[in-house]
């Protein structure tokens, strides 16, 4: 932690934090620059830190405290410089192969989920995704089906051997849908909620992290370390467009995350190509550059009638969309050193 | 709902439109251009709305679909022009008196808690704030004292007679927060928990939405929606500010969002300076303008020592700070038709 | 400037470093820390250091350098602590008075100049603004009568006795504009024009400096570092909104940066309120907000006629409008110790 | 364009708003729905539009005015379906090969430029890049050798065969510059600066558009409907990242703005990622993911030792490293149906 101190910090001023450092056990190591005197705050526990800044802060003759040491340890690349392997009933995220986890947003009926299934599964994706709890920005809107919705998901499994992917959203629904899911999914919406994060930590199931809408990529790296802390390593990140200014797409897909994320931690990372355009058209040029990029794998909504569906039709590729798609990936998965 | 069709949709494409519009029941009214065709549909229930708008643009004709009412109903002004007034307890948020509600971050210990009461009291405060659950971004900070934390908030209300706001985070929480509350605060990573609103909206307590770090006006006014559509209008509002491009200050406090909110709905305003800027120093200053552009209400952070605060100490008021920031405070409430 | 090493960094490039700032003449103090280990660089001069950090950056072993000294001098509080009074003929910024300058968006006709500058001077502003030379995001908009319109507002300058501001954006403008204007406005779009900053420095002229639409602060006040490393001190900084997601005003008014950057700089500062909401509805709350914060003046867009107005109809006062403001106004000027 | 009038507006400004559309020449189509009553206005000419939305703005019983035609023509890919190709000198930008422009950001000296002519060359680059005229944040910063640099670049030209692209900020410079470039680069701080896009539609020069840190893709456009709108068609549009809250990168490279755009124009695009993420480690992945998603064009920063480079060392490639990425792209050029 480096202390920049205020030109005209009073002696007394400079003693608090002096004093502050001593009480947390800091180092201390005082640079008087040719304009600025800073300190540099060496050591202490981790859990101390976050509180220890702010308290700086409050001191009249303090400018700035700039962090040195990243705020997450479990999920950091420092530690453990080689990628984790998240293994999903028998798919590997993080390996040599493009892991494709598709289907429709939400699952509506059982037809609808078992022709989208088998569709994804002849195109040659690897795990099959689709909602049963649906958060939406009204509260008129459609919001999932629920553990029918699960069980449904779980006959596609069976039938096509696809393993299922996930959301869950409510602390108490956690039992409901382990007992379905094999890897479960936290919206964007839901990547602050610590209380949901532990759960799903505690679950020890895979899970996938999404980023949320104004989520710095630390702070991301954070929430990962919420689920790391009780216990639970099997995360993968996913990049799913962050809120900028522009409105010619829904989300900004930040294509920058996928290797300033890599460099960061060692936790795989999915790209989401629909909600991170927001448009079905720009789906496939955003799926192909996470690929060129380095993303380990893509979620793509797939539906069997976008304009029928119940969710993001205007963002889903139809069946025969997806499937040109696949064939298309490909060589830039093999120019990146992936197989599909 | 305006349709703008491409210039080269096609007929199929055009009438695809007018069948998914007249199976959802929707008049409908074309109007060609010289260079446009667009579809306006007039009617049909709310509820299908969300969806109907991104079935349409998943249609290849379709170049984009505009949105003419707004996602809310009951918290809308449009149908509701007088403003509403929220009681908790005895004090009135939403009418002529400036509502401050002030406390610490965080409450650390009964001693601190009882300090700042009766300071903010003395001050002129007239609800106390604290929190017992409190949302880090870290896994390694903390997380507040829980239930006995709400213990303490409750002994503090018998002492200085100032009802209590803190904030709920997980639905699992709601009855006992509920036991001691007398408004519940849905913290800014929780206004899309749409779980979460709704149970505080089953609740019937009063309750305070913060604005989430990324949230869109409309976006807050359709999660306040959430609360409504449970039967809680006992609702306000809270600014406090959002994620831009700037880091001299932590957020940016959205001064616009008072009046364009209260142009919207009849829900009042609270201002929350301290997250609005994360600064000490500039609590004064943007709390001034809140009160100057029109906010119903302010809160405040005090801490009897913000260099010892076990969270945000760094946007804490010291209380002698707090007592002149209220003197300050008077002329300009006076000015815009307020008292304190 | 601080050097924050790699964990793995190897000694080759720890001494790549050294040897980079032992070149450009800076003091070296390592500090080594449990995890981490930091070179701190001391000294040298500053137009040596944008690149420099750079050029460290390019050094594999290199995670991050962060810049201790502020990039600009003479603009910077910290050598002058004591705000600056800007003149513009017998009108002070940056003191007691509370400058308002108010006047159409452009001169469309000398019968609309006149009876605008008559009404704002009856309504107590201060200074004449209006626009000769306009820029439009389509090129298909008024762009302005040029040098007709500066003949214009020096007569309404004779018929009223105001002074007037009025936009240069073209450094082959220079002295027609200054042949007629009594303060030259830079507008958002040319915050970054540094040859057209580089001549307003040299013309000597009273100056505002609109912030730039995704300026940060520290790099307004390096674009009025060029001003003033021209020799000409006589500026004034012009808040006038930033972008950010939010679509419902046209722009964020950011009203953090008064205090943020009164406490950086003793150059005085103008709230711009009529293109920090983009909305009529919105400049009177957004005027007092600013006036509340600290701003040293206002700048106010009155058209006789709105809904004739040749640019920004839809965010211009009408006189009427502009003359309640002004009433407001004085009670919350004088309640933060300024007068009208 | 739709005027949607608020549910309480009197019948004098809805004829307001029917007279000032009839002035204008507008068709009116009225549509009342069950909520609300919109106006379609319908033709006029392009050059009335934008300030009609903004005069029918000012009218208190308009709630919204809503754009439907675009506010680009002659850049629009409507009225223009086959891409252009854009030729400078006998490369050919837009076509089949993808093209590669390469150099140092700033020609430093004789020996850095022709070091880096001759390896881009060899690598396989196709046009060559250096600043002479360079904008700077810093006043204190390198600002290029004017004149000289650009007598170097010619002789780098003549050495290799590569045509040169340099960037021209200055109305002033404009014939210098074009004496010696064979295309103008327009860079992201002066993508709104009118006078120069002006003056570079005159010269009739090949030209790149950078795009603005905060523009949206509709503001860009627009920009280079300016330059066409003087008679030049020979652009090229230039993703180079937009400003967000994230920090981890210096810019957000927005991958969705090359689909995007091209559904929107028919000129070609290419892609920035040195300035796009400001680290020269993340230049590779984002090249190659801009390949992938379709752009035209590249344009890397190459300096033969960045850690000594006056501007952008930090976001340059090594020559070993930009010859590596050549071979690494070909796979991926071929894959989207583009060479090298």
């Amino acid at each position: 932690m480096i202390i920049i101190l205020k030109n005209d910090a009073s002696e007394s001023h400079v003693e608090e934090v002096r004093q502050i450092l001593n009480e947390r056990q800091y180092g201390i190591n005082e640079v008087r620059g040719v304009e600025k005197t800073i300190i540099c705050a060496i050591g202490a526990p981790d859990a101390d830190k976050p509180q220890v800044a702010s308290q700086l802060e409050a001191i009249p003759g303090v400018e700035r405290v700039m962090a040195i040491l990243k705020p997450y340890k479990l999920v950091s690349r420092e530690g453990h410089p080689d990628k984790s392997i998240i293994k999903v009933r028998d798919v590997e995220i993080g390996g040599d192969q493009l892991v494709v986890m598709a289907g429709p947003c939400t699952v509506e009926t059982e037809e609808q989920l078992m022709k989208a299934a088998h569709a994804v599964k002849k195109a040659g994706a690897h795990i099959l995704r689709g909602g049963a709890y649906k958060p939406s920005t009204s509260p008129y809107s459609f919001h999932g089906h629920g553990v029918e919705g699960l069980k449904i998901l779980a006959k596609a499994r069976e039938e096509t051997g696809l393993p299922i992917i996930t959301e869950v959203l409510d602390p108490r629904h956690m039992d409901e849908v382990c007992e379905y899911a094999d890897m479960l999914q936290i919206g964007m919406r839901n990547m602050s909620n610590f209380q949901l994060l532990r759960e799903v930590g505690r679950s020890k199931k895979p899970c996938m992290l999404k980023r949320g809408q104004a989520a710095k990529i630390e702070e991301w790296l954070q929430a990962a370390e919420y689920i790391a802390s009780e216990g639970n390593f099997d995360i993968v990140l996913c990049e799913r467009g962050i809120r900028t200014f522009e409105t010619a797409t829904r989300n900004t897909f930040d294509i920058n995350a996928i290797p300033a994320t890599q460099a960061l931690t060692h936790l795989p990372i999915v790209a989401d190509p629909a909600h991170g355009t927001g448009m079905w058209q720009f789906v496939p040029p955003i799926a192909k550059a996470a690929v060129a990029a380095g993303a380990d794998s893509l979620m793509i909504e797939v539906h069997p009638e976008p304009w029928r569906a119940l969710k993001d039709g205007g963002q889903s590729l139809t069946i025969s969309d997806f499937t040109r798609l696949m064939q298309e990936i490909e060589p830039i998965a093999k120019a990146v050193g992936k197989h599909l």
